[in-house]
């Protein structure tokens, strides 16, 4: 799955000529340095001119060549071996691997044979007139070329090592060019405007996960909010008509895999639109931004709704990129004599379905009481993912990586059953949610039975986005906190405020970039695209954080810390004793 | 200085054809949505057509006429008086000021004497056919026209009606256009890499306005930085080659006037490149960054050393628009009788110097024992400006508020002398700048004469900006930190580690944003530039953070507030007896 230096070249070609006709950029990666050429970019063409290479030893073998790096590609260098050049000889024959030079020489067509057809810059070579060792690398801990086996923890220590490798350059640059793209599209065609909302707010209700900040007010704390929600909505309510962020946002999820408590969403917002205007939006955004290396996508997206994809794919999410929907098979194995199956269709709502595996066998049923409990515990949606995870593992490509199913979910429930008290409602997404225009009037006799304006948008099985047209009524924006949620409206008064005093209609979505950029270059984490990702437990392992602060540093902040009983004393001690070793704890 | 109608109208003309004669992009304020203008944009050309508006009611006069606003400007409406129409004069002529509508009508020339020529769209009005209120707007708490009257505390609580004014649609909007345009030049011309780093960090040596951040690791807590110092450089020993961000940066100041708890800046790190690379990048950038309504600016900008600052303008970011220097008239006036002036020459290094005030009239001089003296107190720097104000105030026109002077000061010192033990170094920025390539064997023999490679940008007498090459060299790091700022290295191994593992030369810059942004539109604070700003006290007097946690929220985190003794006892009881009145507290 790794991407080699090919696509890298096929990058850097792409971007200097771009997709749409009228939109020419011109790269230029030498601008402001002494540079000629990148090590990367060389090719035939190139052969009888002087260049100026700055870049990373990648290897060198006997005195006689290397090979140079930087992050475009590699390019093979000829060490002189005259007398005339026995000081660039012995600069480049005694340094190790990894050392940063500045390479000058002519560009020379290899010797006939010679040629290497796998690397772009195989049919040249440079001859090496001077060099200068611009800084030595000491003893890697490792070899890069076997960077890949070594454990994650030790990658993540050694990030900036990591960076290096093509994967991660290539990586993080198509995220940026990905995120580029989207601004054009957002800001340029369609008149979005960018603006930053703050990240040291309040704590918004129920915000549990949302990391804290104390302040110098005693007792008083900043929240680092999950999402801009509150402003964008209030932008709107501002006039501001079209809103995009690339927000970053925080949730405090502890170590919940494959998350991270900083992320990064595409966040929109815009008045007088329902969704379908976010809906064509965010498809036609997707499209623009969407990397040619990587195919195209046809948009409209399909569309399903949140019962069809319980009852079809036993989940809110499904990956459509293969079939074995679930079916119902209750009513032909009605008149069967099969007891548990007899027992199941017994209850009241009771009924049997069943995943219709591609090799004709049916492999496995399972059988419920009651539909509703199917639809939480999801049981046959995952029995779904397993069966495929298991043909695949037999030889059987069911999940092509290379094909991109984006799909919509629309019609969830507005609100859901609290599962620590059924009997009360919670927000099946947040409280500002509107209800699905048909269903308004259910919103006042029965809440539970009010489908949401909410949208999902599902890349391959995954959850990629969401959003929804939001309440703009101060009436029954109280009504929904108040009477059905049973929330203090007060730490919201502002909002409500905000909308009894103009606010338009309007409606938005964020999309989670990090997810989508890992699926795009189908890596199996989204810290492969994250340039410096925590570890499962949210600590940095490079730069080693979270860490110990003294008392006296916590003072302005009116706080102090309350030791688990048995740590106290050790480490009161510890601190006491040495701060500076305080990582050794 | 207020930016009106007319020059947000000239806003979208100018975004919709673009600066550079290849790229045009049209943008569409229209799609997504069923109105088929906005307000603003409607001309004469328009005349006939049936038109669907959304918008604010401005003002309503007699049920007659109303004037409908969006962010684009204002139109004439035409309530319609006849029998069939009733419905829709019953709508608009009731509706509240502020409240949103519909509008459906045909655009229509105005009576001919009724034209507005101070409107963009005065020549024409709408004549309604169909009409919906989205939105009725209860009473305001005070008239938005008046607003601008009104105390900044009220302004802020209400952000979302100041949001509505031109002058902040003007300033959000030119904001985020300026930003597209350094993104198109540092991506699409120059091959910047957009990469996020993390804003959970831990604190750094001497961050003791740091933000901090409690984890679910007893006594172990996150810092908020602020910059991306570390990440930015160590992006380059990763090879990233050439980095920018529009980062997100965070200092807890207290309440220092004009400063914001979480500001922006333009962040810009490169790899092989000089002092003189990154002035020409950062002038390329403003240039063509630069919005066309503020005139150009020419480039190179000027130079000026550090020690010719200071004794030419007293001040290390002088205002370069208007001229008063400093003059030393100490030989000048060494055969006076005037006794002050021959104490003050009688001390070694004594001197007198004068600034000459554009009336003729020598309005004052300041004397020093020391020339250092006046250095650090930059006395003179400040009469400078004091004469500015005070001839200003009398009528003179000094600084030109549409004139914008850039200007680079350079060769800074690399230390200075602690101000609580002046025997003591500090970095005059950071640790991490390297030294002025001729100085770098004084590093090690006398360091206080070491000239750094740091340069500042300053706009109109503001720094709007600064930077460095960086020290690549992990031993000359090592000297810096342990022997000359008897720093421990110990919490930066991991930066001083990736040095000696092949870091290129590199060096960058950070533009601080909000302020220039301000500068730019003549805004008197960088809170005109911010949507959400906070208060002087680092409050958001809009939403009430920060505010108070319970005891219970803190847990997760182990910490509990320190109380400060004499308010313990009421807020333990008052946080006791009612959590949510707290904001009252």
């Amino acid at each position: 799955r790794h991407i080699g230096l090919k696509t890298i070249t096929a990058l850097s070609c792409l971007s200097a000529k771009a997709t749409k006709g009228f939109i020419i950029f011109i790269q230029d990666f030498n601008s402001f340095v002494t540079r000629t050429n990148t090590c990367g970019e060389l090719r035939s063409a190139h052969v009888g001119q002087e260049v100026t290479l700055y870049g990373w030893i990648q290897y060198q073998r006997q005195g006689l060549f290397l090979v140079l790096r930087d992050f475009q590609g590699m390019i093979q260098v000829i060490i002189p071996q005259d007398e005339a050049h026995s000081h660039v000889k012995n600069l480049l024959s005694n340094a190790p691997v990894e050392s940063v030079v500045r390479v000058t020489g002519i560009v020379s067509p290899r010797p006939p044979g010679q040629e290497n057809p796998k690397m772009p810059t195989g049919d040249i070579e440079v001859k090496a007139e001077t060099a200068e060792i611009l800084n030595s690398c000491k003893k890697l801990p490792f070899e890069i070329k076997d960077f890949i086996k070594k454990t994650e923890a030790l990658r993540m220590q050694y990030r900036y090592l990591d960076l290096r490798s093509f994967q991660l350059q290539y990586n993080l640059r198509l995220r940026s060019r990905i995120v580029m793209k989207m601004r054009e599209y957002l800001c340029n065609l369609h008149g979005f405007v960018d603006v930053e909302t703050p990240t040291l707010f309040k704590r918004t209700p129920g915000g549990a996960k949302e990391f804290l900040v104390p302040s110098r007010e005693a007792g008083k704390f900043y929240s680092l909010p999950q999402s801009p929600q509150q402003f964008k909505q209030l932008l709107m309510v501002g006039g501001l008509d079209r809103y995009f962020q690339v927000a970053r946002c925080y949730r405090d999820e502890g170590s919940r895999p494959d998350r991270q408590p900083e992320f990064t969403q595409i966040d929109i917002e815009m008045s007088f639109v329902d969704k379908t205007g976010i809906q064509k939006l965010v498809e036609g955004l997707l499209q623009y931004s969407w990397p040619k290396e990587r195919g195209s996508i046809s948009t409209p997206f399909p569309s399903m709704t949140y019962e069809e994809a319980l009852a079809d794919y036993g989940t809110d999410k499904p990956d459509t990129r293969f079939g074995m929907k679930i079916v119902d098979i209750g009513d032909f194995l009605r008149r069967s004599d099969i007891q548990f199956v007899q027992n199941a269709l017994s209850y009241p709502h009771g009924t049997v379905k069943a995943i219709c595996i591609p090799q004709g066998v049916v492999s496995d049923i399972a059988s419920s009481h009651l539909l509703h409990s199917v639809w939480q515990c999801s049981a046959l949606g995952s029995l779904r993912l397993e069966s495929a995870d298991l043909l695949e593992a037999a030889g059987l490509v069911l999940r092509d990586p290379a094909a991109f199913h984006f799909l919509w979910v629309v019609d969830f429930p507005l609100f859901l059953s609290k599962e620590e008290n059924p009997t009360e409602l919670e927000s099946a997404h947040h409280p500002f949610t509107a209800p699905h225009p048909t269903d308004t009037s259910l919103l006042y006799s029965d809440p539970t039975k009010v489908r949401s304006q909410h949208y999902d948008l599902v890349l391959n099985g995954n959850e990629v986005g969401g959003g929804s047209i939001r309440i703009h009524n101060a009436e029954q924006q109280r009504f929904v906190l108040e009477k059905v949620l049973k929330e203090d409206s007060e730490v919201l008064s502002h909002l409500l405020e905000a909308l009894e005093l103009g606010a338009p209609p309007h409606g938005g979505i964020a999309l989670g970039l990090d997810r989508l950029v890992s699926l795009i270059v189908d890596a199996p984490s989204i810290r492969d695209v994250i340039a410096f990702p925590k570890s499962f437990r949210g600590r940095d392992l490079m730069g080693n954080a979270p860490d110990y602060i003294t008392p006296e540093e916590l003072k302005p902040y009116h706080i102090q810390v309350s030791w688990p009983l048995e740590e106290k004393e050790c480490r009161v001690w510890a601190l006491g004793a040495s701060y500076h070793t305080s990582s050794t704890l």
